[in-house]
């Protein structure tokens, strides 16, 4: 029995150190950041690093970062804050977003909103000219994913970019499974808002921010309350799970991870390849998040797979955790063309930083046993 | 120099309990409830458990609790989600309310409802026969506080609750304060919608619950997204807070906590009052927070007896940590009919469960000092 966690697109453990830094927080600096005695005045101090922190890794000003409870959040507040632009009512977004963009732009929808979802490409990518063509004289905001969830698949973010400031839109993106694994220079391509969260890079749970570009000035709070967060966003400062994300952010500068996990991932999938047919690779293999592995082993059930994989202690995923029980077809595989039946046939392997080459070789082992199996059997 | 904190109606230190918890989850549960393989699963136990027990202790159902972010986000959840009732667009609250409370109201009065805020007696009680003059044909929605943060006043949630139900009323108390220190029978009264938060009973940050009577049955999420929390609450489970959330629940339960604060507190207060002239003490004397001690010290500035205070390590606070800095003049005393001179002068100590008679006898001799120094300058 081994225990192989490939599901780091659902959530990360925490690095010892972040660990460490919530715990220091939670114990000895508990104070509220409003309050304006000493204990308050240090956890303010603390608050004050921590969004310095975070600023400086993303090139942008600490006042232009608001904390929020995590990505959902975020994405929440970047299509419900902004959208009493001068009467305009379209939003251009596109079918592989996140449940928390698809979901706030159907309800935006049902109180008058009008959505486009953009079709992507067989990669999963967004097609500029139809994203040109999608603009209208009511259209006041591009939401779209820097990278796939599923299938990791990288938008091309500076084509985009110049389409929204050619028609001067406000340009959201939704970096909750890139950051710290793509590049991105917010100042350069100029967005406008950009949600973020902790739990995806090794960070604590229940944290997250919105960039908000400084040029925005009109926010409606998604909660509304006490003056945090310059009152774009209310309620009692998480500080613990913000020192964290802070810590979380730094352990990312000058490291070597991303390049340690692209070589575990490059060793499964080829040795997978290697040793199984009627095997396809999703996503955009040119422009793709490093750890993220989407098969089709045709003509298998991911539910069996699944199953099989986790009695010998590995875990990977059908699709995103936010759908996995509520929907058997992932709308993002379907989006890229696959069948139902493919769509049925394919497992998510995230990786992360503790997986080694020995444990992509094991698990590798235990899948060409398994769907030989299962191939076996139908 | 000493560290005496009496600031916990802003926020609390939290138990070593419960920071064990949230440290053991953080660490050895960090799956995805959502996930569907061995780890997301012990996840969701111990989140099926957490919503158990905090339920048992409000003599609820599980499925009625929806976990989020704190206080300040069920506050919205619960004035924003309900707001389609039949075209009735009506709401009745007081003007002692939290800022999550007004500063939300005043938010819905810009977008076309009309809110009633009522006033409150010299003590800070709303007066059951104005509440029911309030009452039109509009009004959906009653939102009050079980207990007030800066004054300690507990409203005598009974008649108000007859009051809501006569008139078929949606019924939301903030108990945000109050959780914990006064038994309240959510069932026995007949409760639609109650907001808590854990870090004000010795918890993490950053997690609360609304929780959510099972006959309402139309909300409109304040986060869309993936299903969780039966779809009433998107993003991804911040079980270590929840986890947390529920060990501080539980050690309030045969707690001897409350009793020992009270000692304290009247200690203080009897102490103080025998030591020091021109001195008041605000609220509802009969109906208090245990914990509570809201003085006027007349004629002096309080911001001067926090920094005095501050200096020998003592924290207190002018009055909501959420205002604090940002209002002056606090709404909860001018309600009270105190004259701004007053309300300048007044300080809020709130107590928890390490202070003690001696933190207290302490603390009175600092105060007297400080006040005889200040006026004697004056």
């Amino acid at each position: 029995m081994f225990d192989i966690y490939l599901d780091h697109n659902a959530t990360t453990p925490l690095r010892e150190e972040v660990s460490h830094e919530v715990m220091e927080c939670m114990n000895n600096n508990y104070g509220n950041p409003s309050s304006i005695h000493g204990l308050g005045q240090k956890a303010k101090k603390k608050l004050t690093d921590s969004r310095e922190t975070i600023a400086e890794f993303f090139n942008v000003k600490p006042s232009e970062i608001v904390f929020t409870s995590g990505g959902s959040e975020s994405n929440n507040l970047a299509l419900k804050g902004f959208n009493s632009v001068d009467g305009k009512n379209h939003i251009i977004t596109s079918k592989i977003e996140h449940p928390s963009v698809i979901e706030t732009c159907k309800y935006l929808e049902s109180i008058g909103f009008s959505v486009t979802y953009l079709n992507v490409d067989s990669c999963g990518r967004v097609v500029p000219d139809e994203l040109e063509s999608a603009i209208n004289n009511k259209t006041f905001l591009i939401s779209l994913q820097h990278a796939n969830n599923e299938i990791g698949t990288i938008q091309n973010l500076e084509s985009i970019a110049l389409i929204a400031h050619k028609y001067n839109l406000i340009f959201h993106v939704d970096a909750v499974q890139s950051i710290g694994k793509v590049p991105l220079n917010l100042r350069e391509l100029n967005i406008d808002l950009l949600s973020a969260s902790a739990h995806k890079i090794n960070g604590p749970k229940g944290v997250g921010f919105l960039y908000i570009n400084e040029r925005l000035k009109k926010l409606t709070p998604l909660i509304h309350g006490g003056p945090q967060e310059r009152k774009r966003r209310a309620g009692t400062i998480n500080l613990p799970s913000i020192a964290g994300f802070a810590k979380a952010i730094c352990l990312l500068k000058n490291s070597s991870i991303n390049h340690d996990v692209l070589s575990v991932r490059n060793f499964f999938e080829e040795t997978l390849l290697h040793n199984l047919s009627n095997v396809t690779i999703n996503g955009d293999v040119k422009s793709r998040l490093h750890n993220t592995s989407s098969i089709t082993f045709h003509g298998v059930d991911n539910e069996a797979v699944l199953i099989s994989l986790d009695i010998k202690g590995i875990c990977a995923s059908a699709g995103s955790a936010c759908s996995s029980g509520s929907i058997k077809h992932s709308p993002v595989l379907k989006a890229i063309g696959l069948s139902d039946e493919d769509s049925s046939a394919t497992v998510r392997f995230s990786f992360g930083y503790k997986n080694s080459i020995s444990d992509a070789k094991s698990v590798v082992h235990e899948l060409v046993q398994i769907i030989t199996h299962i191939r076996s059997i139908n």
